[in-house]
């Protein structure tokens, strides 16, 4: 079984937008056993569609097209479709009826384009858009399938998980393709793989690793695309359980725990809390945890001070030391988590003061320099790292740094 | 002319990472005036490699690969080079040489790792690598290119900037591709699409319009593709002048323009501040601006208050008023951007309070209500909105509403 993903629009070719549709529906095709062996993206040209798409629906068992279905004049992923398939468009009633609805309730009114949205294909089953008004839609042709679906993220999302998900575990003898990834922190990729080269000789059969490093640290994936089922998983963990022994205090947990997750459930299940002061970093750590469902539980609130008066009339920091040390020193950063804690009567807080870039640095303080704080229940712990990177990656880096610490702390005090 | 990128690894075909570098490439070449035509991902298996970039050479005239150079055993890019281009491996002293260097400073050990990372192809020119360890390469058959970079984002960008761009510029003579892109919020594509159709129709031949929508907006793309140079520059120019005229107060800006760089703009000319209060949107404001560069110019802080008492005890917000209006009401959203810029002593100041959800929602306030204001040096502007959409994309598009509101009130106090 192959399945290949085509994303359509200039928009992708010219770099104006990132693709993020195909991590995410290769993320969904892996969780069913369903491997994706080529993402491509193309010109949403009359031509370049039809061509793309016949040729992987004569090459792949699944093909998932996102992209050219909106209601204006550049998309006409739909008329590619009429040619590719011989047919005309009929109307959809239901979604003719949910676009009426929708666009009432917001008070826009329904034009001649709405209308044209809701007209599909005569060969495909529809695949209702509860979030949108651009139909999904599903062809057959010689037991290979097609699915198009618009390229607004949130709208592709709903129409694959509620219409195309439950008919692909109908459609398809699924594979036994298992992937299991760990996320780690606080170790650069070569150590690692010094340190782990015994444990990857000793994989099984069958079984493979990868690196995925980003700048919050480095991911270990292992995959299996030979055992079946249970055995591939059991065969994972136990290389998992083996790698635990080795790197342990460099283990965040598994795909899909971020450092801020485990951070989040820590903090829950032990009913404490947490509160941030942000310079450098410029309210990222904030947001990080309080994008997280549920943040109001453990998340009282965060002051980016930016200006140095902010520093000292909210957080407390005595200007004295702001003079004496600097603005970006340990002892700061010890203070403006002190201070935050103490202002929103929080269990943890983290702080940062820090020279994000470009401009601002001196010998002493190179860009990239941020002090770090982490003030506990038992005291305040800090740390000082020139990040060698632009403005963004140091801030992100930065924010990691810093959560990891807090991350580190909560699991001692919890001793 | 002809160009493809390929990127190279089984972490973006199975989803785990998004492929941003292709996007940015795609944008640096097309500011070259370089279209690419198809984008492809493929795995890190070596005949997936070698095939691809066989035929892609063949077909096109550039071909940009990036990924796989990692010094981990699953990078097998370079070992495919070698087969492609039929040579062995050569050790580039400058590469090993600096290498070594930025792993002294970092108090990291040079393994065999890294030395086998400084190997390259002998059949190649290297493309230096300022900020990491993988050199570039780049290839040549029959007159088409190949260059084969990292995927660490930042690594690649320096590569391209520094040593493949001027490169380029020698290597082929360039074509007259021209895009540019206008900025609008606060108008829905299908409204904007019937308000703008005439505009459309008159465009001038060989200059293509594009509707580009994301949470901030609907972007729209001029592309000329046939006119020569100047002439495309100045056609795309007066068609936007027209446009203009239809849809003056959508504007944000062109290309590169966003909410948030036009408001520091008219912020720091006008040497005014800002200051932000932020509860549902969590610091995604405050982030968004202190992640360009100068922010400090004009944003003096921002507080978080997550927790009620946060709200009145910080910020001043009577807590009277949040038990009659509600804590998610347009008056708390006043009191709260009043409180900051008082806290602050800002000239301009933005508050968010509501429900981002998934839980959290009432019949009068359901989940992805929005309250906002904006505090002038002339008074204060509230609104209220219910955006349908996930957490995520509520706190995103929360966010550039009332920075757009923010952008207004500026424009109009400025008057």
């Amino acid at each position: 079984m192959k399945a290949k993903i085509v994303t359509i629009g200039d928009e992708i070719l010219i770099g104006q937008i990132v693709d993020t549709n195909s991590a995410w529906l290769a993320t969904e095709l892996n969780k069913k056993g369903i491997a994706i062996d080529e993402i491509v993206s193309i010109s949403d040209r009359r031509e370049a569609i039809i061509e793309t798409l016949d040729d992987a629906l004569r090459t792949h068992d699944l093909v998932l097209a996102t992209g050219g279905l909106g209601p204006t004049r550049d998309d006409i992923t739909k008329q590619s479709l009429c040619s590719l398939f011989r047919c005309g468009l009929k109307d959809d009633i239901e979604s003719r009826r949910h676009t009426e609805a929708m666009l009432r309730e917001r008070g826009i009114p329904f034009t001649d384009l709405n209308r044209a949205q809701s007209l599909v294909p005569e060969a495909c089953s529809v695949l209702f858009n509860r979030n949108g008004t651009a139909p999904g839609m599903l062809f057959e042709r010689d037991g290979h399938f097609l699915a198009s679906m618009p390229g607004v993220p949130y709208e592709m999302k709903t129409i694959f998980t509620e219409q195309l998900a439950p008919r692909l575990d109908k459609m398809f003898k699924l594979g036994s393709v298992y992937h299991k990834t760990m996320i780690t922190t606080g170790i650069a990729e070569s150590i690692l793989a010094q340190k782990i080269e015994q444990w990857e000789e000793s994989l099984p059969e069958g079984v493979k690793l990868a690196y995925l490093p980003n700048p919050n640290g480095v991911r270990l994936r292992l995959s299996s695309y030979t055992l079946a089922g249970d055995k591939a998983e059991q065969a994972v963990n136990e290389a998992f359980g083996e790698l635990e022994k080795i790197i342990a205090d460099n283990i965040i947990g598994f795909e899909g725990d971020t450092i801020e997750s485990v951070v989040a459930e820590l903090l829950t299940s032990r009913r404490q809390t947490l509160s941030v002061a942000e310079s450098c970093t410029g309210g990222r750590i904030a947001s990080r945890f309080t994008v997280m469902p549920g943040a109001s539980d453990y998340f009282l609130g965060s002051v980016t001070s930016y200006s140095v008066a902010m520093k000292s009339a909210v957080l407390g920091v005595p200007t004295q030391m702001i003079e004496q040390e600097g603005v970006v020193s340990t002892a700061v950063a010890a203070a403006m988590a002190e201070g935050v804690k103490r202002l929103t009567g929080s269990d943890f807080a983290v702080a940062t003061t820090g020279v994000a870039g470009p401009t601002g640095g001196s010998e002493e303080t190179p860009v990239g320099t941020v002090c770090m704080a982490v003030a506990t229940p038992g005291g305040t712990v800090t740390d000082r790292r020139v990040f060698n990177s632009e403005r963004e990656v140091t801030i992100e880096r930065a924010s990691a740094y810093v959560m990891n610490m807090l991350r580190e702390q909560i699991k001692k005090e919890g001793r």
